[in-house]
């Protein structure tokens, strides 16, 4: 199936409105799989219904394998049948950036040189969500080999807008409803920034902390889950994480089955990034209504000229964007140098700018790069103790029209500048984006970042704040 | 070409003499090239030509790309006329363990299960040495998935011994003169016993100094060179390393074009492993008198009694198979599932207790295997004030019999122990293998082991080491 096999005239989006919106969750629905009252494969009918209804226009969709869907949710309703669930997330139907490999349908990847593509393999992420009982329910479209040529997805709050990329699918289904959690991959900002673009909550964890599978060519990539909420987040994440280990070498992801209890911070700092001087007054305006909240509750929030290593750790990673695009192209090199000489053309202008880029790059500089990139990490661990986390917003302000076209550093974006996510990325610590701001009509997310390693503690910090701050809408 | 279409009844080797073995060298052309009295193209022909005799009966090769060779020899020949070479090893004709994926040659990872599979992509080491003006020349038989299960080739030496494995056909065809260099990799064992076995020179260089390209899913691999000398070896790496760059997230390979000069070293320390306890008597005869001649020249051996970090460091070493057996095996987990899922059958019994070893693992426990494995690491970086190096044996012997098998921890090898191997590869430290001791008729290597990132010093002490110990016969 592919969105062009849709005909027009399904229902559109609305605008977002944050105290209307109501995501799709399916921890709430385990209870009744469990007393008999619902099951796994009427849950499934109930997303195939949103899906027909609203991807005519969301668009978000590469490949969807029904039939292979029902059978697997025909089995997990038996095993709650039987009292033997294999998980908290048996029986969730689960979208898979096309990114990531899956045995039963093509890895296109985001581009037309991989059309059709059958690897026949599970990645390691998809295989642990397998043995969990989740439901592989399709593929979601990405941008061009997960970089920044857009695919054909539109924002399910309004499809004159871009959904974020590069993980546009996973983020929109979320948004539409039509799941209750899809994966996605973030190498620079392509999972909190889309996410926060169509109201998702959605984590980056931490480096190393989910396995790559096939997809360890890059230093600071990472798989995380785009849901509806913080309980059903945290427990794809944890249920995949505990079945396909982190990265090879690393410890994997730490934590309990359970999402933490809400924590209140005591201190949090703001992260401007390279974000905060490029987000439009509306979008700033809503970001500090919402730290007024929680200044108005008792915690601290602190910024740059309150500490000189907080100082230190702006001007860190201040370059961001920079050593993302120079890492990841000189990363990216060999990947994209084979696709050239096997197919001649056929990659975009975005991306053979990356590739130019990269080929004009020496090993002293990439040496030079990631030299930058530990510096960025020593100032970030020297602010640990300072606060609980730091907060951000996720995007400099809403999702831009699909026809936008931005330039930094001689690379084209059109899914929206990943100038808040950046710096995580580069830091390889986890992040997790709540749907609280709305601008325009459009959802803009804020998030919480934490230390490596601190997974656990800062979903509680965010069920905290995700339950004691109201929405602001601007 | 598959070693079943060569007829029987070609010349068959009689044995290892090392005063008489002279192995195919490059660097020693080059001025010929230079000054036109020798080609790429001529060295080529006089390599096939060794391949057309030995072959048979070595069965080193999978897949032979001569049409492609020649193409490659003809282009450096031309490149050298103009006075236009690439590198210094513009025009080396080069094999390639048949792990590595090539873009004009089948990848079958030594497994029928991928019979004649097309990745049409060349692994970035490959790549590299495109770039570097190297022939392809062919594809070299490695254990299934460069594991314990044996491929059809000889000991060029003596037909009915083992080349030793994964690295087989690489390690086979140094050893027969039919290629200056080859690639082969290591994640226990693969590269400094079988090179040991088959009188090469070879390095298994740092952790990370060679991109692994495809092949990242293990925490301890290594892509390393087979070579007839130093100089050869030296250059191999450092073309490959220059342009390949390391793994992500590395500095890649430290060192200067040219091999460094020969370097006395003050003091080296016997790493005993574990493969003291299990080296047969005429091989541990035959490595004492070699450091016998060490100690005349005035080079300071130590050993475990000799200093309590010594001993400490064995200690912390002394558990390396099982740590690599469980380290592999939980990393190899998920390739494994998915090849059971997808082929049902076909695995071999070895590689089965393998996988029924991973699957009893838990997180926590590879967890712990991590943390045994750093703490090797920091009991070697201990001892590196101690001495300018490690020397021990690469193997416990000579190889074995082509039908041996034997059993560690549950799972049976055919390619002999990794018992002196699997400590240098859970530290990552670079290893450089000499063939200078014959036992039996049959080579034996003797190694030299660094610290991390030391490996352009290393080879100037092995340099040393090869022009001032004369080669020893038990």
């Amino acid at each position: 199936m592919t969105p062009d096999t849709y005909s027009a005239g399904a229902p559109r989006a609305t605008g977002y409105d944050p105290a209307g919106f109501r995501p799709l969750t399916f921890h709430d629905a385990v209870p009744r799989f469990q007393d008999g009252s619902d099951t796994p494969r009427a849950y499934l009918e109930r997303c195939l219904e949103v899906i027909a209804a609203r991807e005519p226009v969301v668009r978000a969709w590469v490949t969807l394998n029904e039939a292979g869907a029902r059978a697997a949710a025909d089995a997990a309703t038996a095993r709650y049948k039987a009292g033997r669930a294999l998980s908290t997330i048996d029986g969730m139907p689960i979208g898979i950036k096309d990114i990531l490999q899956t045995k039963d349908m093509p890895t296109e990847q985001g581009t037309a040189l991989f059309k059709g593509v059958q690897t026949k393999t599970d990645s390691a992420s998809v295989l642990a969500l397998r043995q969990a009982g989740a439901i592989i329910l399709g593929k979601t479209v990405t941008t061009e080999l997960g970089m920044s040529h857009p695919g054909p997805t539109t924002n399910p709050f309004n499809p004159d807008h871009t959904p974020g990329g590069s993980s546009s699918g996973s983020a929109a289904v979320i948004g539409a409803g039509m799941v209750p959690a899809a994966l996605g991959t973030q190498v620079v900002g392509s999972i909190i920034r889309p996410a926060g673009f169509c109201a998702n909550t959605a984590i980056k964890p931490s480096f190393g902390a989910i396995h790559r599978g096939e997809r360890l060519g890059f230093s600071q990539s990472h798989i995380g889950v785009h849901a509806g909420d913080l309980i059903d987040m945290w427990s794809v994440l944890y249920e995949m994480g505990l079945r396909s280990g982190g990265d090879p070498g690393e410890p994997g992801l730490y934590g309990e089955a359970a999402l933490r209890p809400p924590t209140k911070p005591g201190r949090l700092i703001v992260m401007e990034a390279e974000g905060w001087a490029m987000t439009d007054p509306a979008t700033a305006g809503a970001f500090d209504r919402l730290l007024g909240q929680l200044r108005d509750v008792g915690v601290t929030i602190l910024r740059r000229g309150d500490n000189p290593l907080i100082e230190n750790f702006e001007r860190a990673i201040g370059d961001s964007l920079a050593i993302c695009r120079d890492v990841c192209g000189y990363e990216l090199r060999w990947t994209l140098e084979n696709l050239v000489e096997r197919f001649g053309t056929g990659l975009s202008e975005s991306m053979m700018s990356r590739l130019d880029l990269a080929r004009g790059m020496t090993i002293e500089d990439y040496r030079l790069v990631l030299m930058q990139r530990e510096t960025a990490r020593r100032a970030f661990a020297a602010i640990g103790h300072l606060a609980d986390g730091l907060i951000s917003l996720s995007s400099v302000g809403p999702a831009p029209l699909m026809e936008n076209k931005v330039k930094d550093s001689g690379v084209t974006h059109t899914t929206g500048l990943p100038a808040y996510n950046a710096a995580t990325s580069v830091l390889g610590s986890p992040a997790i984006t709540l749907p609280l701001l709305a601008v325009g009509g459009l959802p803009v997310g804020i998030q919480l970042i934490g230390q490596r390693h601190t997974d656990a503690a800062l979903a509680g910090l965010a069920r905290w704040v995700a339950a004691n701050v109201k929405a602001v809408a601007a």
